[in-house]
């Protein structure tokens, strides 16, 4: 049976001219195992809520999984599909893709972020099982890693964390075949990576990779362990490969016509290309239905469950019927306040609105919950064993926080937040992009959005962030103004089942500046004070230049100078909006400026090639922030003075 | 001794009202006796080439540095200084911030970057031993690190790295004070961090860090070992502090009046505020003496070295005489090219003639050597004890490998440059981040970079990265289009002593585009070919598509369409031209294009608002890259179909 996966595998990578065959080679027996003894999954029913997850952290080793899935009966993944491997529009892409084949757990591929990930599905399968029970959530976790996946610095975070919460239902099988790119991987590794996942807290054993009676007895021994297991599944790269067996260089696309024939003869596969002899068919498909025996059971069990309906409801991701009630409230008290407050206290605002209503969502932070503003009271820590919690300690681990939080969204039944400073929003990036590429609801919040930081200095003050996540595909950056914004983008970043968001937040105080109603972030962005007279400046901004975007209109409307204030809390949503919205919106005054705390880059498409750009070209600097706004000239004055000197030259 | 960094820190940090004493006082026993009997520097000459490294890699405890480089005599931070700590102009910034402050030999603060900046700083020590000999290079590279350091992904790879290369003048000096800012460090991370650094091949001791003999007598074993050393410091944070000595809340500025009167008191500190009793001063002004001894032997040796003109050429950072005389003779010869190639193999050609003639140019990459096109004939590789090689291995490890380009920069003698793929820039961004904020010569080489990466798919396709760094300040991003670009950007790159480089380069092949001489690129962008009349259309590119814009403009032209194509590899370049380079450049025709297989954000710089941009909005796919050029729609048909319609809307 374990053959079946390697011709497939080996074949579909000689007919693409692309791809890996090693990794699907080497652990074709342990993933026979898997598959066949241990895994619960069900062919007929992918998306089966209490279905084990199966993460195939080394992604380039697609060939694995497409196997797995066509030969035990998924309808995603036909002989076809594997024949057209890694072409346009076939289920089976060069990585595996969540989202784009049935039965693909989590895109994989940037090495080290399927381990990260994982460890936040087996996050979610803990607190739901404490909130739902045995009964109904009580499944495992299964990542496939290799050296690559163990050698990038997320595994660290990944591991360390699974260690703190005591992740027993997490098992990572690691592909222990000293083999890289380029090489032996010892050319740059000589670590005992047994001896660090124990320091780490887990459970750790060494098998013989090919010998499925071992492989079996090491993952019953690592389903009864009382902390995350790690199995280092020693193979030889390739394996079945004829002549290539075992060669470092045979990682990717690399065997010639002579080779398969090799291989086929060295295993005794004498079938046609792209068929699977039936015996071996059918041996799979009664594996993929004995796999799926317990569902009939666990049916039964969640028809009888007190809970089922919030169950189903938090599975199919749906928020509950008065999620937004309190929210809704709290903006219409807030359209008459006057002071102002910090962004982030805004989003604290929010989130005390939102988390008691909506039991899905869990927040955490990476060591700064205080500046984060991220807890709401009443929260408790989610903790072995107290699963039940809902904050997450995350420690000074960005990437693998943000990881964790694709994780739980992967699974299903959570909606995660994050949180840390915008600045780190760097460390955690890859892991941002996944969401984004997956389509999933995650919500990092990032605090400290600019200069406003202040003393901390240009290594703490983000300038060029926002650009780099505005150019993102798929992904909400929301730069709230005050404290209605802040709650109208939670709201919005809610309700978006396929885009995760970025709540970008400052330290500092500003006033508040939205005193109209209507859930006009949801927009992107929108007119906020309207010019006296026919506009001659439109004035462009964001967050907490908003408030500076205000003064300056006032003091040129004081002038004489009808100027019309823009807010933009969401890009991105704004370009969802009708052509005849934006333009509207972005208006036709004579000159156009913006007002950012951070690079020009992108602004242009609001204020053109000749607009005002008011904001950061450097770093920052290190001093209270009210000094180094002056310092780099975002103040209402500058514009003033701009804006009035542009005109001068435009009549002159 | 120790108490007055102490007094110094809790003092500076209460007058800013922020910052951070806990560190500095939890550690000042360790940093004296570091300092006074280990530590190599010379106050009076913070630049000698052999002296010690030292890297507080916790960077928030600022005024641990500031304290000691005040206290030794180093001129750069003046009581004057500490007493306007965190203030605008002060030479005491919030972090430490290299080229700021004297003394500082690495920008810190981003937590886990120090430790692994100084794994760079500590290869090129054996680098550059290597090569000179151990009579005028020979030192180490000391690192204070905090439990946050410990807890991010990159320190994983920095001690996995360095316990490969066996770098044994690396001393790691671990704040072991089981705090962070939520609280105890347990309440996320229990894992033990001796076991964890043993099992990557480190030499580890745990010490009291308040009992300066044991301190002494652990650093003294630390310089013994054959391999890289991590001494675990128990320590009490904010030791001294009288009440709150040892509470996780004083991690930062949070002592009131009274505990500074306390805690003085306890010291037995009977000092007024800014002023260190004069006996502790001349203490520590000799021990800056006694650490400068080694100097006048040093001094001696270089004069006496065969090789003293390399070596000093070398640490001034000038590049040898000859150093482009093979580059421009290569360049000379593609003018005529006709024959294209991938822009990854341009930059393998110019790396080719440049590295045989820089011995400071050090390679290397992520495991992706031969996808990378980085190493060229005759490097070896960069090993223990093979120290002189010039190529590293760097692993499966982007972030850390930046991190030590980062590192070798700084330490000086040497030029790095990286690889890995475009999208994995993600995950070393913070390193490049820094690399930018120090303003130093790094160059992070970065293939496959776009979906003409082909059946990988989307999660090895960049889109937004090109904007995302043309967003960071300092920052060149070089996007050559043939190998004509490729070489002048590279000279261009090494021509930046206070600007780090990306080099973004293709994995497919594209056709030679440029045939005229005068190194262009330098410029950032340019006409690469006129039109034929007065322009009607001017096409904006960089990289592989600039021959799609050339097809483009041939087909138009054919059609009697004045048409001109603007390269444009280098925006931040360009944005260094005066403005009537750029109007020039811009120009002024009707018809506006910008061609370039990412996203759009930031080209209406060049082609307003209104202009036609043909990209990229979305994540790419999976298939063959001319299938997908094709699928998306970035094709000379398609440049064409969309002007010739907005020529006919316009005339119409």
């Amino acid at each position: 049976m374990a053959d079946a996966i390697r011709v497939l595998s080996m074949e579909a990578v000689h007919r693409a001219k692309s791809g890996h065959q090693g990794m699907p080679m080497g652990m074709a027996d342990v993933a026979t195992v898997l598959w066949t003894k241990f895994l619960k999954y069900d062919p007929k029913k992918p998306d089966w809520a209490d279905r084990d997850r199966f993460v195939l952290s080394a992604g380039h080793g697609s060939m694995l999984i497409y196997s797995l899935l066509h030969l035990t009966g998924f309808k995603s993944v036909s002989m076809e599909d594997i024949k057209n491997f890694r072409q346009w529009g076939s289920t089976t892409a060069g990585h595996p893709e969540y989202g784009h084949t049935a039965g693909v757990e989590c895109t994989t591929g940037p090495l080290g972020q399927g381990l990260a990930t994982a460890v936040g599905m087996a996050m979610a399968e803990r607190h739901l099982n404490a909130r739902f029970g045995d009964e109904i959530v009580d499944h495992r976790t299964w990542v496939i890693a290799g050296d690559g996946c163990l050698m990038e610095g997320v595994s660290h975070e990944a591991i360390s964390l699974a260690g703190r919460l005591k992740l027993n239902k997490l098992i990572v099988l690691w592909d222990d075949n000293n083999v890289t790119i380029d090489g032996v991987a010892t050319i740059a590794e000589t670590g005992d990576q047994l001896a660090r996942f124990k320091a780490a807290g887990w459970a750790v054993k060494a098998v013989d990779g090919h010998d499925h009676s071992k492989i079996a007895a090491a993952m019953r021994w690592a389903t009864q362990q009382s902390k995350p297991v790690l199995l280092a599944c020693k193979t030889l790269i390739s394996k079945g490969a004829g002549p290539k067996e075992g060669d470092p260089h045979s990682h990717g696309y690399t065997l010639f016509d002579s080779d398969i024939e090799l291989a086929r003869k060295a295993m005794g596969w004498e079938a046609e290309a792209w068929t699977v002899p039936a015996p071996i068919k059918k041996a799979w498909e009664a594996a993929g239905r004995k796999a799926a025996r317990p569902r009939k059971a666990w049916e039964a069990a969640l028809k009888a469950h007190p809970q089922r309906d919030a169950f189903e409801r938090a599975m199919a991701g749906d928020l509950p019927a008065h999620a937004f009630e309190a929210l809704d409230a709290h903006i219409e008290k807030q359209l008459e306040l006057k002071a102002g407050d910090a962004t982030r206290s805004a989003s604290g605002a929010a989130l005390a609105q939102l988390v008691p209503h909506i039991d899905e969502m869990i927040g955490g932070s990476a060591d700064l919950t205080g500046s984060n503003n991220t807890f709401v009271k009443g929260m408790t820590a989610f903790d072995a064993p107290a699963y039940d919690g809902r904050y997450v300690h995350y420690g000074i681990r960005e990437f693998g926080m943000s990881a964790a939080l694709n994780g739980m969204a992967l699974h299903g039944g959570i909606i995660p937040y994050s949180g840390t400073f915008f600045v780190f929003s760097d460390y955690s990036r890859p892991a941002i992009r996944l969401a984004a590429l997956m389509g999933i609801r995650v919500i990092n919040v990032l605090t400290h959005d600019s200069i406003g930081v202040g003393e901390d200095g240009p290594t703490h003050q983000p300038v060029e962030h926002l650009a780099s996540f505005r150019a993102m595909p798929n992904l909400l950056t929301f730069r709230p103004a005050d404290i209605v914004e802040a709650a109208e983008c939670w709201k919005a970043a809610l309700l978006e089942r396929k885009t995760p968001s970025l709540m970008v937040l400052s330290r500092q105080k500003v006033p508040a500046v939205r005193h109209q109603g209507g859930n006009l972030s949801a927009k992107g962005a929108y007119e906020l004070k309207a010019a006296s007279g026919e506009a001659k400046v439109s004035i462009f901004s964001s967050g907490t230049e908003v408030s500076v975007a205000v003064a300056a209109a006032e003091a040129l409307e004081a002038q004489g100078i009808p100027t019309r204030v823009v807010s933009t809390p969401c890009w991105a949503l704004f370009d969802r909006q009708p052509a005849k919205y934006q333009a509207e919106v972005i208006g036709k005054a004579p000159v156009n400026v913006a007002i950012e705390a951070a690079v020009s880059l992108g602004w242009e498409r609001f204020i053109g090639q000749d607009g005002i750009f008011v904001g950061m070209s450097s770093f920052g600097g290190s001093a209270p922030q009210d000094v180094l706004y002056k310092q780099f000239g975002i103040t209402k004055e500058a514009v003033v003075e701009k804006v009035t000197a542009k005109l001068a030259a435009k009549a002159g």
